[in-house]
């Protein structure tokens, strides 16, 4: 069923028909639309940006991912792609032209009028951990000399403008344009027409700074109930609004980014749709590094040759201690991305972590290295070998651990990003200390193993 | 400095001086005060909120994660830990006794007034996958027949108790009780006193029932610009608001949950003040299945120690292809569950997905294999070696790459969680493949190998 979705919509493009394409849309759930969107091929995919006005291909952008439609704007001509973009509220605009290639970012910019995409120009700059980076600019500020029976006649007069505010306070500036307070619509529901702005004005508001950390603007929104916070520059004067929807999803784009990093997803978002070669070289550029840090590791078994030459059955031990070692580090890992997120655990708790986690993993690492041993026991009848391969595999618990709880934390507290460089650190370090000790312990005890 | 927070609290804690305890929380910044009660000993923090009472209690719950608030529940004296609760918003109180362990959640529920524990009794019953999971039943709801003078004087009247709703719209019902529409706030302001309700009524508002799955949800307000839907029963009645922010704080967990399941972290969020044997048997469940799976593969390389026997630098490459197979599968594990959450991809594009990661695993597949393949070489200075992991690497990634990409896909398609069980399924079989392709195109090649 789905696909007859696509293929409708790709025959329908090929007519030309706008009104039957615009009611073929319409009729779509958001997902369906995500989907179909990804299903058409690039030229039906431009052809329909281009058949639809400016402000219906911008409810379409709207309603898909960033990613996507970052890759329908790079196909479309600049003059296009700007006309749609002016539909947008000004910080999507923004998001949008971040996500470019440097190129069709300048091109699109070029083609908007100068004002705008100055404005835009602005908000692309802020770093995208700071409170600028997810402003909306679009927000009622009043004069505090104003009374508010002038305030509800001057929302009824713009009330169709005002509708796409998603208006939640009234924001009040003094005459230098300092913000001074915030009046809930409540209150204007509640006061007489006569009564002035000053009278019913929420004074010195929780605000915050255009470069303030996201981490700190959750915070503030963790302590108050707000739906929004005001963002001021150095003079105290309002440039923007963070609303509370605006700010989960840009801690839930970083989770999730995150959690792509640490699959080896680096780069930027991936979609299948993205050029061939662009995802060939991201996906590289994270396996060139693994690969020379495995031959690193495994650089170790080559230097005991003539051990393993001895007790061959000691190679199907190797990947099991690397691989197991590998999982219980991943799990320390998780458990202190998550403690760090939630802000119980910071880079000065690194020994209480590590305390922590060595005293878990001595129960986990016997439990694991007794299975293990037992397999090698029974396997090969010799009670030593399994000795080995236990011991080495109880060992290399306690070291993938105590690595995987701590090194998140360390990395942070050296201002690194700890989803990207966790992985890669703590397997080859498991790799290399766990074929180590395998090998070295079977060196010791070879004459009860041969 | 932090050390001296929670040392601080602790010595307030110990004198028992109440007064001092509030001033000492009050002064602290939420993500201080989650970090300040993680290291707090279990009695000190047991002491600190038996102290408070139960209102100041609750804020304090109400700014620490469910984890860490359940982990203090359970401590407590069950007709203390009702009391607390009491002070929470009802789908919040739901929320933690679904944390708790069954016999103290009942031990809590049995200590509450009856009405209370069967309304959070009921909340706690849905699945936490539905719109009944997260909705307030915190709800403004109007007879239709009133005037908006009479909403603004009961509004006015009430504004105490309504302050803590969050207020965005009104609810409007006919006298069989049923939902007929909403008021926007806007709407009340910008008429007369006079007018009726049923003139400035929304009509036929969209909707979602209890059981409506939170994926719809989000579509539904991913499609509007709405800040909470009303849920309705099978009678059309109101049961409860979601808020758009409760929304993306459901689903911004469920994406974390997911990422702690590939990370092996299963059975529930972990925290490092849970007790040890709780943790260590969560972990456990998930490291012993993989030992089993690791068994598994390892034991193709014990079929083939002859081979293994005659080159034993083979012994090197294995860990390093299986590793290698691995990081490549998850790559495209990321990408496909990420096109999964943003509708892109679906189990029925199963085959779309294999093509396309084919094709892209064969230009990546021969750059690593090449790579590889020339350590070996020149490590060994044997042309065929190289040729042999090389080739190996280089089959396996495809391999990888194509399961990496369509296993989360299909395990979608079966209702199994893609999540939890992507990960062990792709590193057994890459490891299968990857072992059984070294060895035996070794052992087709062993006369130029030894």
């Amino acid at each position: 069923m789905e696909t007859e979705i696509w293929e409708t919509l790709e025959d329908l493009v090929a007519t030309g028909d706008e009104q039957a394409v615009t009611a073929e849309l319409d009729s779509l759930p958001p997902f369906a639309l995500a989907h179909a969107l990804d299903h058409l091929s690039d030229e039906s995919r431009q052809k329909l940006f281009e058949l639809l006005p400016p402000d219906q291909a911008a409810d379409l952008v709207a309603q898909i991912s960033d990613v996507q439609a970052a890759a329908v704007m790079e196909d479309l001509e600049p003059g296009d792609a700007a006309a749609i973009l002016f539909e947008l509220p000004l910080h999507e605009q923004a998001d949008l032209i971040g996500e470019l290639e440097d190129e069709d970012a300048e091109a699109i910019l070029a083609a908007m009028d100068q004002q705008t995409a100055a404005a835009v120009r602005e908000l692309a700059t802020y770093d995208e951990d700071v409170a600028g980076s997810i402003m909306t600019t679009e927000a009622l500020v009043f004069d505090q000399r104003l009374s508010v029976g002038d305030v509800v006649r001057d929302l009824q007069t713009h009330s169709d403008r005002y509708r796409d505010y998603q208006v939640q306070y009234l924001h009040v500036r003094d005459r230098t344009g300092r913000l001074t307070g915030i009046v809930q619509l409540r209150d204007l529901l509640l006061n007489r027409g006569a009564t002035p702005l000053l009278e019913i004005l929420r004074r010195n508001p929780v605000v915050v700074g255009e470069f303030t950390p996201l981490d700190q603007v959750a915070d503030l929104f963790e302590a108050h109930d707000f739906l929004a916070l005001p963002v001021v520059n150095a003079e105290g004067v309002l440039e923007g609004l963070i609303r509370r929807d605006d700010l989960e999803a840009a801690l839930g784009d970083r989770s999730d980014a995150d959690y792509r990093k640490t699959q080896g997803i680096v780069g930027g978002e991936e979609l299948r749709t993205l050029p061939y070669l662009t995802r060939s070289r991201r996906r590289l550029s994270w396996l060139s590094i693994n690969v020379f840090l495995n031959i690193i590791a495994a650089s170790v078994i080559a230097a005991y040759q003539e051990t393993l030459a001895a007790v061959i059955a000691l190679a199907a031990f190797l990947p099991i201690i690397s691989d197991m070692s590998g999982c219980s580090g991943n799990q320390a890992v998780a458990v202190s991305m998550r403690e760090m997120a939630l802000g119980v655990a910071r880079p000065s708790d690194v020994f209480r972590v590590l305390r922590n986690e060595v005293s878990l993993a001595l129960l986990n690492g016997v439990v694991l290295g007794a299975l293990v041993g037992v397999v090698g026991w029974v396997w090969q009848g010799n009670a030593y070998l399994g000795l080995v391969v236990g011991t080495a595999l109880a060992l290399n618990t306690l070291i993938a651990v105590a690595i995987g709880g701590s090194v998140p934390l360390l990395l942070k507290g050296w201002d690194l990003d700890p989803a990207l460089a966790s992985g890669p650190i703590l397997t080859t370090i498991t790799d290399l200390c766990g074929f180590f000790l395998t090998l070295s312990l079977a060196t010791a005890l070879l004459t009860k193993l041969v």
